[in-house]
């Protein structure tokens, strides 16, 4: 096959089709990532790759580091050219890393650039798309807009205004919508100084008022969803301040009909130099602990019990543990379900495997999809990556007598997973 | 490929070969599954697909569930045509599903039909299935008959008597062999009230004494095998009641020339509105922990140290679990073996991984195969996907240039996986 | 394709060109196995396969276990034709372990017989090589030279004198180099005695001044690298005694420019009869626990903190840590690698994993590549077997249009894969 071309990942007659005649044309919804609604907000422009796609992705910077490149050029003061060139020399080494493909798809769909990105094609592409970006089309809005985008959930802090979703609500020429994701992580271990923050932000006596205080300004402000990063899941009786306030979460989001996303297994900020020179989000996170299935268990069951379990949406960094975070949704789908293959995870092999779990245990049909959980902006073609994958995968069912030529049954499962499916759980 | 032909997964001129001439001869000896001898016993006859289907099989409740079909038309009370036609519904939404391949292959192998089963297909397979069933055929021992099985395991309480294994032996009618196989898990953890059922059931005065009673009785009347599922596995000095236990248990495993089963990691009843609505069992189980490969070193080392290692099979509900324990029963293989992929892995990539496995460690062409692990009476096909499965696996090494057309080698180690091998274990 | 000619495994015409113009042509540089430095000293000559093969390759004697073949043939004292023939007998048994694929590819490269072997080959195959075996080029040196080695790093006590090394150095015979590497394992646990017999081999008053003046010796009989085996990596609070000495071990590694090699998660000598008899490295090994991420996370980041992080390898038994470990090295690397598929994950799928897991965190391109790992003389076809399997995924890629065909780029990334990258990290 050639490279990258409009058949890109459909190998076959049937992914072709479930692609091109279903896929393709679906909306997105976004339900989770890293935007910065300010940047919305303000249709931030973009002058160049650098700026566009080097300021702030992690993902890069580390690709960068593994390969020999030095932090100057990553996170340092170099020259946003000298940066954008040593980006350049690391891609051709990134054979079989997604971060290959999204540059080329990106470069492909916002820029209509098909060259691959190498040390000898650097300065045209530079040129060209610098070019590009002085015209209309690479503002924040466009971008998204260009993507079909027709809902964004960002992630937001609790003892957030929302002043930048609301000037977004009242901008009639932004054509999506834009709403704040309630992520109260730092809220839930006793953490003094971050608990007294938020408790006068909101103007609530107790950790536990501030955080339903919150919750239900965010509902007003047309919340949706709620996200969580689990390092660990230590919902024991020997912890009881976490669990019960993670309990306590877990009823208002039934009571409030919003959705809990779980992430579960980082080990983040490793590298202590990065962390004193740079901070959080560095680059310097991995893939940590196995998550106590009893814990889940138990704390998903005291939720059910109740019949105050919210719709939740279960995500593994491990991907080790796919098998038991997709059958423990399993337990409680189509209520809850097991999220798209995450960060370390997101790339062919690990979106297979996340497929493949659904539809072994019979929970595909009816998943909610693909997420960016991306800072950037022109990260949505990871929709389009996951999307052909999808069919591609299905479409070998069809090739290999696995499944009938039933493209019109499995077309309509593939609509469902790439944008219905969202759409009626959020 | 053409849908489910008589070629179904065979992907290459080798696997045929070795399908048809080798694989699909051998008989069945189902050495694990929980059948009731009460229906084989009494020759039940089943009326229509949904007491065939859907009466007890919680990996298609669960499947349902999943795809959003209410409880009723589940485990509820609504009139048994309209619980089929749920299934309908819901069985093209399982793309990718070992339940769809069962589906069909049991529609095929029992019924003749080569139909897709889908809301548009339900009424004719209905009628069509149902006419059939009013014949000669489609009763329980006849079902097993058609399937070519030898020797079936089923599990039973020690509590039990075995009243229905006497009466198939007295019939001279059953052309296959029931076994039953010794299930003590209720009795391993302390539970006074289930100890002192067992006690007055078999009249002894210590569950020890119990437990080895018990065994003794189920020996004579043709036991070949236990089975224990362990949510954990805690042979550790400060568990010494169970750990002893299980230890007594292993030495009379060996000295009566029992195998002893271990299904290693589940998690049971997660969801607790139906455990109190409808009991265990209900398809709210899922992938639990991992097993600690020290604790169960050691209980196999010490059994192995005093020459009392009874024949055993290791299984692991998690398969990010089957390096372990594949190597761990490496140790002791052929003693030990790496039993087939279980429950949530018995599709076509879990079986693939625990063929894999087997093959790189050395250990496959001593294998003991595949066994149903079901409670239904059309489950039997399952030894036909394994076979296809295994013949694919193998004809693919020789399509690569990894394994020589040695096809008369070959089928001899794929007869040896489908038959010859339990026969000789148990 | 035919069974293991010049394209084996090289499934994609851009794989041919890779391996047969890049990779082929590639001296080894094998930083780390267990041969004997005294026997290539001695130019030790090998008379027959039973000596060469299976005097003590565990690997071997596992498969022959496991496929029924008595101890008498495996470690016991049956005449060496007796053990080739049951060695023999088990081959074709292996249909898809690498054991099988290195069998044929020792056969191939050292002796030049291309035959299948099997009980009906054994006798002439057996009778070639002996004859062979009788001329030149069977010697240790010449086996080596043969696959063109350039630098061997042996496996080394602190304790030891390591004479033999110095024998070699100055046998200006041998053609490549054969360095120590420094294995301190027994000595972390505060055993007394091997303590006490390491203080007094090399004249100190303590266990941190022995080892400290251990590896300055080794140093400077040219080390450039040691090695550990975890069966847990207990850095915590409570484990002071380990753990103060393996945080000063990394210092001093990262002072002496010594790469630090961690084997992670094997459980030892789980036969208790196999210990009893024949002891350690009988075949009785097995996969163990996960690594705890935030023990090793603490341990590198503490070293990273004073800037005494040595370039060090981690590598992980259980393929379940894969994305672990990976991802982990991933937040250090270059610096910190994540090694090459090891013991029972070196076969093909465990090799793809790996490259799989490299190639997905944009990690692969300054990877170290391939070591044998092993104490046999002929093991060395297992970098051949790497590289062909790392051509063929390279391959993939273009096949699939997931990168250009660009074989200059890619043959480049494949030669330092091979052999710079590790010459440049060691």
């Amino acid at each position: 096959m050639s490279f990258m071309d409009k058949d890109f990942l459909l190998s076959s007659e049937a992914a072709k089709v479930l692609y091109h005649e279903h896929a393709e044309k679906m909306p997105i919804y976004d339900f989770h990532n890293h935007l910065s609604p300010k940047d919305i907000a303000e249709h931030r422009k973009f002058h160049d790759l650098t700026e566009l796609w080097l300021e702030g992705d992690h993902y890069k910077w580390r690709a960068m580091r593994a390969n020999g490149v030095e932090e100057k050029y990553v996170t340092g003061d170099a020259p946003a050219y000298e940066k954008f060139l040593k980006w350049a020399e690391t891609v051709p080494k990134l054979a079989g890393s997604p971060l290959f493909h999204w540059t080329h798809l990106e470069l492909q769909r916002y820029f209509n650039i098909t060259k691959v990105l190498s040390p000898s094609t650097a300065k045209a592409i530079w040129d060209q798309t610098k070019q590009l970006m002085e015209g209309p089309g690479y503002d924040t809005v466009s971008l998204l807009e260009k993507m079909n985008v027709k809902v964004l959930c960002t992630t937001d802090d609790p003892a957030d205004d929302l002043f930048w979703h609301k000037k977004i609500r009242e901008d009639s020429t932004i054509p999506f919508k834009v709403l704040p994701s309630f992520r109260p992580d730092k809220y839930l271990w006793n953490n003094v100084q971050a608990d007294a923050r938020l408790c006068q932000a909101v103007k609530a006596g107790s950790i536990n008022a501030a955080l339903e205080k919150s919750l239900e300004y965010f509902c007003e402000n047309g919340c949706k969803g709620s996200d969580h990063g689990f390092e660990a899941f230590p919902y024991y009786d020997e912890e009881p301040g976490f669990s019960d306030l993670i309990h306590l979460l877990g009823e208002l989001y039934a009571k409030h009909g919003i959705v809990m996303q779980m992430h579960l297994g980082p080990i983040r900020n490793n590298v202590p130099s990065l962390m004193a020179n740079y901070g959080p989000d560095a680059g310097a996170d991995s893939v940590g602990v196995t998550t106590d299935p009893f814990a889940l268990s138990r704390f998903l069951g005291e939720l059910e019990e109740r019949d105050l379990l919210p719709r939740t949406i279960l995500y593994c960094l491990d991907p080790a543990d796919n098998a038991k975070l997709c059958t423990m949704a399993g337990n409680f789908a189509p209520k809850v379900q097991f999220g798209a293959a995450w960060w370390f995870n997101d790339h062919i092999r690990g979106i297979r495997k996340q497929l493949d779990e659904l539809m072994e245990q019979g929970q595909l049909a009816a998943s909610v999809g693909m997420l960016t959980d991306s800072r950037s902006f022109t990260s949505f073609p990871r929709h389009e990556y996951f999307r052909r994958i999808l069919c591609a995968r299905l479409g070998e069912l069809v090739e290999s007598g696995e499944y009938p030529n039933d493209t019109q049954t499995l077309g309509k499962i593939v609509e469902d997973i790439c944008y219905n499916n969202a759409r009626n759980f959020f």
